[in-house]
């Protein structure tokens, strides 16, 4: 290993330190969040991102807003739990396609609902600590399910396997070890000697600036191709397995990731290659019967116009820039969770490993 | 129309004036090739690039070599056949995939050596005016192809229709007009009502910098997209043609044409969306009968690593980076020729539209 692995999240010294993945490959940035509105633009503006990361974001983010709290002699808890309300709907608001992110601050709101319910006498101060208790629990379990979810999914890739990937699931992506980058992790640590094409993945390139990057400094033998090269792989016999995250999970198994796994999902099936998404179950959203109303974040034009900030486009050029796309469920070989690997009917398998998710956290 | 339109390349003053398509779309350079060398490295660095247009850079690049052609006092009009046909491999080993370019430096050649043949009392100098008259034919024969192509096409485009189109095809792929995008400009000045979807094309991203730019130019709506979210499109019904060139293709309709061609075939075929490939018929190549053996150019690490000189990728990462991918005809709706749009069995339309081309050139 090149370098030693950083926590993309991490709560340190009173405040939240995110990796700037915006600076990433070129310079390794820690960045320090002191206020809700300072998280909210971290989530906004992908200084953080992946689904599972800007969720434990989001936990954090409440963390401060009990932290900062402006308590006079005669506040009460309910305003406490109102504040911290407030800080949820502003950062729920900073990307709206990834379920995570809701999911997370709604666990950290309820349980300090319950906290204040079951326990009328506590202080401020013990809610302020219990709050950040909570979202540190919520990382802490991230970590647990990745790596529940890697070793399951390391079942399914046979030896030798040439994986391709689809944008950032890595440690990156979620506060640490990742999704479908887990799993090749895990292939990785149990020598089953695999190979990535890493999707570069436009227009936010996050598989050229994060999955590369990570990858190499785990030494996993890598080649880097532009989105376009996929199909080629695929039609050459060079890939054996396609895996990668997801943003939202809806019931029947489809799933919504970042703009083009629907294409390769698609070539996938049409050269006979697996297709695996990898997700915690918290991704999965049974408000959702079907993938078609998720909805889908559209990002700005700049972010197809320009790279790196060097303009690419002509002066005035019109974009039309979807940040995720679709996958209806019959692309996909298998859904990987930390329950297991889930196998079509999505529906049933889905809601199996939803309800032991919920089982196992209740028993904790 | 924004701006009159240039021909990328154009015989003048006595050398050969090409667009520098590497600085487009920020600067409109021109630049000039007084040489067998530089025409050759123009080629291979791709300041002009398109089938056709390399085929008529390298047609002109023999003006060139007999232009240049060092006469001594007993010089034969062997010796100047022989400094061409050298010129020719130079200028040939430039770009291995396009079939264009050897079939315009073949066409130049053969005719000259007949030339030689017929009127054995011609001088040097006359058969140097003649290899540039030769040159000069076979670039208007490519302005006379695309106008035809276009209007063949524009015939299986329907009114309103959003076209989707990849790579760069236009004024700048071809001497004038274009392939693709010439059957766009007919749609166009038609009255059609149509809109392009541009495959931004990466890694050279020729649709960002290029199509986009000509096509605002000619006042054609369009909006630039990452290539990851032409599938989105398709899948939500906003798509109803899917137009492109060839760099070459086979006997059987297989179809070599810009990385990410397959893809984009496939994932349209799957959506019921028609799928049409735009060439004249010099790049229809009967001695191949089908696209697994056409050789596939690889290219250089830095075409995906960096973007217009701004690096995206860690540094030492791994590239694999093939410029060319091959679409099995099974995927295409019609080839549009300048005999007319083949159809499936294309083996039999394809050395019909072949023959035809071939009669007329005959006549003419």
């Amino acid at each position: 290993m090149a370098g030693e692995r950083m926590r993309s999240v991490l709560w340190t010294d009173g405040g939240l330190q995110l990796i700037d993945q915006r600076k990433l490959p070129t310079e390794l940035v820690l960045m320090r969040c002191e206020t809700v509105e300072a998280v909210t633009r971290a989530i906004t503006d992908m200084a953080v991102r992946g689904a599972p990361a800007i969720g434990a974001a989001g936990a954090f983010g409440l963390a401060i807003a009990a932290k900062n709290f402006n308590a006079a002699e005669n506040s009460t808890t309910e305003e406490l739990v109102k504040a911290i309300e407030q800080a949820k709907a502003t950062i729920d608001a900073a990307r709206p396609t990834a379920v995570n992110l809701t999911w997370a601050t709604e666990r950290v709101t309820k349980d300090l609902q319950l906290k204040v319910k079951q326990s009328p006498d506590a202080s401020i101060a013990e809610l302020v600590v219990h709050t950040l208790t909570l979202a540190q629990a919520l990382a802490e379990e991230d970590v647990a399910i990745n790596k529940r979810l890697s070793e399951f999914g390391a079942e399914v890739v046979p030896e030798g396997s040439n994986i391709l990937h689809h944008c950032n699931t890595g440690a990156l992506a979620t506060v640490d070890i990742g999704t479908a980058i887990g799993v090749i992790y895990e292939c990785h640590a149990q020598g089953k000697n695999v190979h990535v094409w890493v999707d570069e993945t436009r227009p936010r390139l996050q598989g050229a600036r994060l999955s590369a990057w990570e990858l190499m400094r785990e030494g996993v033998p890598i080649h880097l191709i532009a989105d376009n090269a996929a199909g080629y792989l695929m039609l050459a016999g060079k890939v054996d397995v396609v895996l990668f995250g997801a943003d939202r999970v809806a019931a029947n198994g489809d799933v919504v990731n970042k703009i083009g796994t629907y294409k390769l999902a698609v070539v996938a099936k049409e050269n006979s290659v697996p297709v695996y998404a990898c997700v915690p179950t918290s991704t999965i959203d049974l408000n959702f019967l079907e993938g078609m109303g998720i909805p889908i974040e559209e990002r700005s034009a700049d972010e197809v116009a320009c790279v790196q900030g060097v303009r690419i486009a002509p002066e005035g050029c019109p974009v039309f820039n979807p940040a995720f796309d679709v996958t209806p469920h019959r692309y996909l070989t298998g859904i990987i969770t930390e329950e297991g690997v889930c196998y079509p009917p999505f529906d049933q398998s889905l809601a199996k490993a939803k309800a032991a998710a919920e089982k196992r956290r209740a028993q904790t």
